[in-house]
């Protein structure tokens, strides 16, 4: 079993590509109709094709600036693991949380039903209409809570892929989403700028919800593009930031971050990192009303942006601020630049990582078969 | 000289690569600072390198749905031309205007001051330092006025271009556009939706006027798109558009508009056709203000999905409605079909015309050199 303890932002050494032949691909897009309780979607009960099943999910970073509410992205080297196992102490159908570790372990509930990774299995087994196979779930945190990096989306994602693939993989990626969403819409809404590139990697475009369209926006695989993932201890205050957000936003803005969104989705297909720096710090609607929130944070921008980096925003809904650079070393030094802006201007300690892009998404890590 | 008169909406056949070897390509993204009045980017004054020359410049697309205000692109076969020669008789550094024919003639002021292309060709000079010669110019409309097809554009661009080959062509795209916006500023207002799609082909996203960046979206060569272009006999009421316009936009309209305004550019890229359409028939923002006000417009919209158009909505600010598809026989029948809308729905007649989209922009059509 590949569980390892992760403390907060420190990056994993994982295999992205490794025992991951099975999860069904999407093509670029992909139209899906589901009700919002899934309901089974095979009409026979798959039998289990493996005794247990390891995954990973990694983190994400949904907004980038103008795509708020609607754009996300995959970070490699961050995120949550599940182990998945066939019990036959566990009644047919349903499923027990037999262990949580890692971080903030002690917060979560082991009910499945008020557990994300719990939430999501239970909706992935309930699409593949299992009723004759009791599952124990045991789930290691890596991502820190409510960091602004996707810490629940990470485990409903590990969790959905696991189910799946603990049968042969037969659901498609949107399923996947569709199952991680219900434990999302519980936790922290009903949005799948999260979930969706935690389960499918790379950036993804939420198109519409009724019926769940994404488009997987491909960034060339030539280009180099690093994440500088800066976390301050602060707790991001979930309802003042959602409570922060304007209700309405006058013409001028409307126009002005929608030719951002646009033009960060151009530089992300193109491959400019520069281009998607400059998009990514251009939001003139929701940043400059929670930026004020998490103390430090213009000034963690302004240096990440004078040390070099194209861009900065705040991670989801923060704390977490991130920058992108096309250089691991300079990352680094962007990376200190902005631990130490949120020391001196916000009072707050905060760690640094540097990491790529996750092309993978939610993976099978090992298994054992049948 | 090959000017001829063409009617409203009437196709072009036109070579659009005769003639065109010495306009300047701009890079993928250019960035681009200019005041707002053009001030002489020459050091040297240039001399003439063609006694005249005659350029064209295409129709275009401004808006396409949730692209307000910052997307546009060109259609092939509809255009101005313009016809520029140098002429002893006009006071160096001076612009006469000799004549204007085609649509709406009478219409159009033979003052420079007071004409877009006039306005376009002495900003283009201006640009070049233009002290010694003087210039005569000869305006042919193919485009019909306020149809919302970006008739003015196509003015300013045709001058503007005609300006920099006549003196070798050492303008770049970005100081052709800021010329060309000399004249929308006066006509239509600070956009370059229009112009600079009018002048340098192709999907161009607007990314900023300080400084003025475009973005140009290549659409794949390979994949086939054609443009329904149903005019009728109405004049859009052009401050009224405007003043339908809402003020402020709520989030959830701003988060829709924004992510369809991504999804379109995506699919921009991607040569997606049916993407492209279902995102240009999403806007929530401004169609639905706009629509109301042409009559018959939402009629002509369903008649032309329903006709199978892969999207459709106001081009510009109207009264033209757009619709694309992949199949230039299918694009007549949804035309046909949106013709018959108008007269039904909206008591409107119309004409339709199938275009595809113009690569190229605004471009010399034929030269006496020096």
């Amino acid at each position: 079993m590949a569980i390892c303890a992760q403390s907060p932002l420190k990056p994993i050494n994982l295999s992205p590509h490794l025992n991951h032949p099975t999860i069904h691909k999407s093509p670029f897009t992909c139209n899906f109709s589901l009700s919002s309780k899934p309901t089974p979607t095979l009409s026979t009960e798959p039998t289990p094709t493996l005794t247990s099943v390891t995954t990973f999910a990694p983190a994400t970073v949904a907004n980038l600036g103008p795509g708020f509410d609607f754009l996300g992205c995959a970070v490699d080297g961050l995120g949550d693991f599940v182990s998945l196992s066939v019990d036959p102490s566990v009644h047919p159908g349903q499923l027990s949380i037999s262990s949580i570790s890692g971080n903030a372990s002690s917060k979560l509930s082991k009910d499945p039903l008020l557990n994300c990774a719990g939430i999501s299995a239970l909706a992935a087994m309930k699409l593949l209409n299992i009723r004759s196979v009791g599952l124990s779930l045991s789930l290691q945190k890596g991502l820190p809570l409510g960091s602004g990096l996707g810490s629940s989306a990470a485990s409903a994602a590990a969790a959905a892929v696991a189910v799946n693939s603990l049968f042969g993989s037969p659901l498609t990626h949107l399923e996947l989403v569709h199952a991680g969403l219900e434990s999302e819409s519980k936790v922290s809404g009903y949005h799948a700028d999260n979930i969706a590139p935690a389960i499918m990697g790379g950036f993804i475009l939420i198109r519409s919800y009724e019926p769940l369209d994404l488009v997987k926006l491909e960034f060339p695989e030539v280009n180099d593009l690093y994440f500088v993932l800066v976390s301050p201890e602060f707790e991001a205050p979930t309802k003042k930031m959602r409570a922060a957000l304007p209700k309405e936003i006058g013409m001028p803005h409307h126009v002005w971050n929608s030719s951002q969104a646009a033009a960060l989705v151009a530089a992300v297909l193109k491959g400019d990192v520069a281009g998607l720096g400059k998009a990514m710090s251009s939001d003139k609607v929701v940043e400059p009303t929670r930026a004020p929130l998490i103390p430090g944070m213009m000034a963690v921008k302004k240096a990440a942006i004078e040390g070099g980096a194209f861009g900065c925003t705040i991670s989801g809904a923060g704390p977490t601020a991130v920058a992108i650079t096309d250089n691991e070393e300079k990352g680094r030094e962007i990376g200190e630049r902005m631990v130490e802006a949120f020391w001196k201007e916000g009072g707050l300690k905060a760690a640094a990582v540097v990491q790529k892009l996750d092309r993978v998404g939610a993976r099978v890590v090992s298994s054992v078969p049948r």
